[in-house]
Order: structure tokens, then sequence, then C-alpha cells
């Protein structure tokens, strides 16, 4: 699990919400993914691609590796455990 | 825009559902991610990262390389297309 404190405040301090949208869930460009209602493990695996870039199970992009390049693999389970936290405005369907 | 009917074609072809889950909403693992509620062109965008691989806004994935390594970028946006028309089982918070 991560610490959802720390998850914040890292997420805070970076520009996330520009791309993201200030509740994870409206992108403020369609070209951006939706956060919020992603499980933790796959927003864990995702930072960690970006951190790595080029080669196996990484993702090259300018913008994902200059906000992870100083991140912990700790602080990135942190941040996905508070993305994965957030009061979506998605609920399922009953 | 993209072709509904042929996504749904690529889809079905494939082994999508396997990790992502019947509906696209329920990942078999924590570790795959939602692809249902996603706006269709961050969709598009991360299926031709996976096809590029290495290199600028490329994604290295074993598994996401195979499955679209013989598809067009309209394939692609087909794709795209299908995913965001789902009848997610998430809606909006009134």
């Amino acid at each position: 699990g991560g610490n959802i404190a720390n998850g914040e405040a890292l997420v805070k301090k970076r520009t996330c919400a520009s791309c993201h949208g200030a509740d994870f869930n409206k992108p403020t460009n369609e070209i951006y993914p939706r956060l919020a209602g992603q499980h933790a493990e796959y927003l864990k695996h995702a930072l960690i691609a970006y951190k790595r870039g080029d080669g196996p199970n990484g993702r090259n992009n300018p913008i994902m590796a200059s906000n992870v390049a100083d991140l912990s693999n700790q602080d990135m389970a942190d941040i996905a455990a508070y993305l994965h936290s957030l009061p979506s405005d998605l609920v399922l369907k009953r």
C-alpha cells in the first residue's frame, strides 16, 4: 500500500492536474487519460514505466519523464494510492 | 472518428478481454487498466504508442506490441471508437 498523504503532497507539487484535470477525472484534453477509477497497481506500474523510459515495460514520454525522474518506487506507490483514493465522480451503476 | 463495427471485430479477434475484462471495465488483474470511460483520442494515442515501441512517445510492452503489430492507424482509431462507445457500468454521479 501507499501513503495517501505523501502521494497527495507529491501530486500537488507537480503539474499533474494541468493535464489530468483538477479531479483527475476530466482531462483538460481528450488525449490525456482519466486517472480516477484506475486501480493503484496499474497506476504505479504506469509511473514506473515512465521512469524507465525506453526498454522492456517502459514508456517514453518527455512530460511524464520529467515528472517522475526524482520519484522513488515508494513515492510512486504513494501517488498511486492517492489517485486511487480520490472521490471520483464515477460510481458503479446498481 | 472511427468505425465502431470494425473496432469491435478487431477487438474480438484478439485477446483484449482476457486482461482488460469482458466489459473493458473490470480488468482481470489490478495491474491492467480499465479502458471503458476513456476518451477515444487517448485510447488511440496509447495503441499507437505500443506500436511504436521504444522511442519518443512510445511504449514498450511485449503483450501489447504483439496485439497491435498488424494494425493500421485507422484500425487503431476504430478500436478506440469501439472502446469509447461501450456501455460502461460507470455513470456520472448527480
